[in-house]
């Protein structure tokens, strides 16, 4: 049985974080001893709902789960996972467009921390057509998205 | 921390067992605590290569890795898996097609036994175009097989 | 506005109907004047849930439908659309795969029959993983299906 | 037989509208009672076709089918079907890409209408690899794009 | 310029050989110094169309063509285009589901023929939907497919 | 056999020309008599390789395959071909979402030049999960991308 913790992060831009991320983080705490959810800057693009409100609001989802962090970094995933000392990327799988995507940022993320490995869950089907996106546009048109979010925006 | 350990089954039947088979589990050695490779028996299908024969090979393959099992078992692998005190299946994925099976699976599999999760692996690339069917086809046709399996045959 | 009647085939197996066929034919309601559950019958494959027993099943999942009925049918599905003078089939998609046999289909389809439009609804998500295979061989292994069925089984 | 018409509403941004989308189109007026093709209007995103002349173009491409409308929308289309009393749209699939971005979007449509059935039709194979993007590429760089579109441009 | 000519084989069980299939071959014949159809016999299987009849329907079908020759051949496709100094194999593709599947034929043939490079031209949209399966079901319902085949049946 | 000199046009943006690209251009040598690498210049994306530093380092990696030429075009592919005479475009698939993106375009080029043919390699798995986007964005953090390029950056 190894001695050191297993760590994961769970990376986004999570503009906003929806149910769907929720059930995968849910589902993955079983099987690491910590997950940081990892919330990605990316300074050339704006985002629509402000990053501290909403890790504000990721921390306060899983205030229950003592075994998830919330934190933002900047550059690249896999060296936050690397300074974290996280040898796991969780992702969520929702469909086979995402797949490719994310077969081809494994293999990268494997190049810059060779000892990374991604472990995928397949989101709940009921979630699966949730996108970051679609919620933006939703609120953006004055739509209550409580449905999608699990928290109040 | 979790105080039980992480057991997870690693499905299939492993007619042969390749690169690709192998690839995932050693890549899920890291995750779990426990890793049981378990050969279905499908009473139904004609095997290629004998079932006691496969199984010997791959517990030879995994000979230095005390937490790697080998075991065959008959009927639902989730109710294999509820017997063997796995909360966990690992799967490989290789490409689009694969993905909706799994995804159609897994979900059956939470229904036969709701803890079970299942975890994803990407094949690595250069590995992820081997199917024990193609491995059969040259098996057959008197062709070496070495590159695509981790034991003699 | 037309003056004929919108009738509909909606082909399949059915071995088993499930809750994501339900699902397709429950929301074509709507869009029909009548909806009519063709049961395909292939001489060459062994059903493994009789199908006067199948059908009887799901008439009554309909009895209180006067727009649906329920027949079985022999031989091409376009044929027997004509027969009934039903211009349109109703299709349920539930992933991409499912999407591109159906569009070779179609194409068939409309070569025996050329007036004939098929007309696709998306399976709801969270009953897009269920696949009557899957509910066969749960059954055949002593699970109960009734969460896959919207009837006793 | 219901005594409502069924009115569908075809949306897109049709920058410009194709020969695949006049196929749909066309191929829909028998399911419905009236088909209102309704061009989206983004603020955000500057069209290469004015958006009247497109209308205009399109007008007179459907001129002898009284069941067909040509409208401007602004904002979400599930609340201009709404506003229509259209409790249908109506959409082209033309690949597995379509298919998964098709699904997100039906699912947002019945969040905010529950009413709100979105059917497929499947492009015709010789149509679908027609897509607006191509026709105003091929159109900038002064090509004849008359085998795309229904009309003169 | 080289000197050796660009020799490909074209293999399949052609049962029957599709106007899906002469597209292929048709617009391969520029590619190539020679193009020899290649008619697999799988012993296990039952072919629907006789070999001997279909290899000849196949022969007048390219009659004209002086660099199109048809063969049967038995065993594995790689081993064929060997014998026959054939270092190509040209493929059509229609779809993504024929996309992995040949992804992972090609690398196992580059595996007993290692210069043996796989060719692949999509198959013209109006034809890919056309598949020898339907074929043959139409056919055994006693439908005309002369849309579908590029000689008499 | 032909005698007049087939030529392909290998296009893209090269932003920068990868592994996976040499690999394509590499494999297609034997399959054409000139393989011109052709740079397509876009003037309203801003590039991150500037574009004669990538043409002349695509140059040095086929110094010694006299067949293979560097070209930098503006406008439309197909019209570059034709003034190249060239009958071929040479193109490589990595995946499930290139094929239906080239069949689109595939279409589309041989609208503009009806005789050009595009022909498919596809990329060897182990390097079909490198992205050109994903070398910037390596590269822009700093990494060392020499695993993905053929030359020194």
């Amino acid at each position: 049985m190894p001695t050191s913790p297993r760590i994961a992060i769970f990376p986004g831009s999570f503009d906003p974080f929806t149910r769907g991320h929720e059930d995968v983080v849910r589902r993955g705490i079983g099987l690491f001893d910590k997950v940081i959810i990892g919330i990605g800057v990316n300074s050339t693009k704006q985002r629509y709902f402000p990053l501290d409100e909403m890790a504000e609001k990721v921390r306060k989802t899983f205030a229950d789960e003592s075994c998830v962090e919330v934190m933002t970094y900047q550059g690249l995933t896999a060296k936050f996972a690397q300074e974290q000392n996280a040898h796991f990327l969780l992702r969520g799988l929702r469909n086979t467009t995402d797949f490719e995507y994310e077969n081809a940022i494994a293999q990268a993320n494997r190049h810059v921390f060779p000892s990374l490995e991604t472990v995928f869950l397949i989101t709940s089907p009921s979630l699966a057509t949730i996108s970051s996106s679609i919620v933006r546009d939703l609120h953006r048109h004055g739509q209550k998205v409580d449905d999608f979010v699990p928290y109040a925006l």
